[in-house]
């Protein structure tokens, strides 16, 4: 039995990973992959429990610290009960954010001690590592124009800047250097997706380096 | 303003401390205290809706560390949005349970790291201890039966034994027996209730130990 590959869709709110993730799933099938695709907050049922909860609490009722305890809780159960049970059985996880989105925005845009969130990170992962991680990067502009022209029903709990950020562009372009921050240091892991073109143009650099890295 | 106390209430399931909490409030009530009583897990509305994840999964369906992570959660925010405006105003703090009970079911009867714990619980209260700690203790057996006898509309998460405990006396006498470890190595903050006796008896007790707390 082969193990799995974890393949992890990250960056900033309107950087089109959704898209490229639901596209990558008819490309997968056609290949006839076993695959799963999940998602960080809400991949298991007590997931979607903690993901209604940040969502709800998205105007500021839920302190800081609560939501990323929350975020670990349900990375937690994700990995165990969702993730490894499948890399085990030589699926295929494509997870739409996993714990570099915790890094990036519980760490630099909410502030807390990078040593926290890393030692929060590797206790809910029990220390797994995708073996690949694609950060879909763009202008900050262009990803919160997207956003606000597409429905909410896909509302993420991380899209929501904080009380203190008046000013969204800021908020994101913060994030946007975090991820970037992140990707220089793990440049083996984290393979950076220029997504300013065309929907098939990020879907062409995407699939290079997923192809790659399935084999 | 003189700063409030904070008391918080613990034992095994069935040693009368909701009992307990319950005539308390009419004593403070009647002695014109300004106090508020609340509990863990479900303090707050986040709280609340943790809670009601936590009894759903106590199935088994909740992973141990999932679950440990989201008793710190519902601790985090209950102490910010609660407990601490609380204190600072003046106003006394009962809790039925606080960090004790994590120590005790998430350490001892699930077997986790006590460093773990005293890291999460200090991470989680930002190294708010009670003033006074009320650890109502009898037999087990006395307990279970008293749990037996009642509804189950007062149900905790902590109550369920672990799928492992096929014996809940035998769940139910570790828990004991770590909550009366707790005591010995902090005398001074907790006071063990012997309660054993009649709901009267064990209230005289209770009370002697609360009216010295809040002076």
């Amino acid at each position: 039995m082969i193990r799995g590959k974890l393949i992890t869709f990250e960056g900033i709110d309107g950087c089109g990973k959704s898209t490229q993730l639901a596209l990558l799933e008819k490309h997968l099938s056609d290949r006839g992959a076993s695959f799963v695709i999940t998602r960080e907050p809400g991949g298991t049922e007590l997931g979607r429990k903690i993901r209604s909860a940040l969502l709800e609490g998205s105007d500021g009722s839920v302190e800081p610290l609560a939501e990323l305890l929350l975020y670990e809780a349900d990375r937690a159960q994700h990995v165990r009960q969702l993730i490894l049970p499948a890399l085990e059985s030589g699926t295929h996880v494509l997870s739409d954010r996993f714990y570099d989105a915790t890094t990036v925005y519980q760490g630099t845009a909410r502030g807390f001690d990078p040593d926290l969130i890393r030692h929060l990170n590797m206790l809910a992962t029990g220390g797994l590592k995708p073996d690949l991680t694609l950060l879909f990067d763009l202008d900050v502009e262009i990803g919160l124009a997207r956003t606000r022209a597409r429905s909410g029903s896909d509302a993420s709990p991380h899209a929501k800047p904080d009380r203190l950020d008046r000013e969204p562009v800021e908020f994101h372009r913060r994030v946007r250097k975090a991820y970037l921050d992140l990707a220089r240091h793990e440049p083996d892991r984290i393979r950076i997706i220029p997504s300013h073109g065309t929907v098939e143009e990020t879907f062409e650099l995407m699939i290079a380096a997923v192809d790659l890295a399935l084999g």
